[in-house]
């Protein structure tokens, strides 16, 4: 039996990266994982607005914490990021996934950025590929 | 006139989220950027590969760097990218921008990462809308 | 002044694939279409399911429709389809057009494609860009 | 044993959209297919240029003959493509599909599209999702 709170901790006792960003889980739950994380100095580009990357990042994990959630080894194949407002130091970031589709072997997710004042800063949708092992290495 | 050489500099020197991925650039000119950086433990997410949003930051330096080079300041609208393979730690990952379309307010960039070995990694193509401001800050 | 029901006059009378395809409008407003079609045997592929180009017109119709709405002459820039499930001749298919942001130069809508018994078949999201001219022609 | 031709062949025989769409095989091997097909007055939206649909209806049959021709039966998963350049009636428009990469489960494949001119009028990106079953329904 999987257990989703086990998973999460799986993943992100390992998650380098999204220490570094400094992710703080806010809810997680099967097919869903919403997230927040605070914009810092080193995360800007030259235009000084934070990196492209730095939002896809924050994205792609609230969107692997939502379609590992099962405890089914899943990762990503194919996403698409729309940007529609730059963020700045100091602002702190939401990404909400939700699931758009879960299939046998493919799932599909929706990720928003928002800022603290619900402003749309981009939109991600992601298409997992859902391996047949366990995310915990057993079951 | 623009020196494209003047505007790489320019964006480079507060680049900060670049310079904390190691971006070192091969070569850049109108239209064009490669470069290529290693991937290191604090850049791994939690299955023990190369987290997405560092593969897709890279890609989306390069293609800022290509997009920009003509000197007039141009931003990421859309971009889609789609993961072949993993990387590991000690890996070092290439990033070419190429030139797809330039027109006068949207340009259209393909970019490849690849490892050492010529493998390909992932394939990233973005969308710049072209503002009417200057990269330098003047002409 | 616009008036998003002559703007959709004006487009519908002269748009003779939305005819081929059978399009019936369902409801139209700021921002927001929503349609339906018949799959006929000549929209086929030759797996014997509806050719994918066949879906993506009906969503495009949707989203041209949303996003010409306000009346300023808008253009499809990029587009990204997910096909999650197929459809078969003789079902009807809807097609809800709903906007997800309207800049000054850009927008972004979002298109769900499903059929009579609520099964998602595809996602469709589009980036249009918006001109300064007008729809109909004149004001 | 597969032939490419035979799939073609048994591809095209049922495909009737792409009969509609009047397309014809310049060249089709292992992973690649090239294809043209005229713009007729039928194809048009309602800005006198040709529908979205009808420009990725194209690019998706020769996705499609390019993907299925190791005779392993496959489905488009996602789909981006970038719009430049409109097409109007009495044009020719080819489509050019080009495997990037051919993995187990699934393919990626790139389509141009261009005039006769040799102007570039869209791109079209599209991941294949590869089943287990033959194309001809039997080896």
């Amino acid at each position: 039996m999987y257990d989703s709170n086990r998973v999460l901790a799986s993943m992100l006792s390992k998650d380098h990266f999204s220490k570094w960003l400094g992710i703080i889980i806010d809810e997680h739950k099967d097919g869903y994982c919403k997230l927040h994380y605070l914009i810092r100095e080193e995360m800007l580009n030259g235009f000084g607005i934070v990196h492209g990357g730095v939002l896809f990042a924050a994205a792609d994990s609230a969107f692997a914490f939502a379609c590992n959630s099962y405890g089914r080894l899943s990762v990503a194949l194919d996403v698409t990021i729309n940007f529609v407002k730059p963020a700045e130091v100091g602002e702190v970031v939401y990404a909400e996934a939700t699931e758009i589709y879960c299939g046998n072997k493919t799932g599909l997710y929706d990720v928003k950025l928002t800022n603290e004042r619900g402003d749309l800063l981009a939109v991600f949708k992601g298409t997992a590929y859902r391996t047949s092992k366990d995310v915990a290495g057993n079951g």
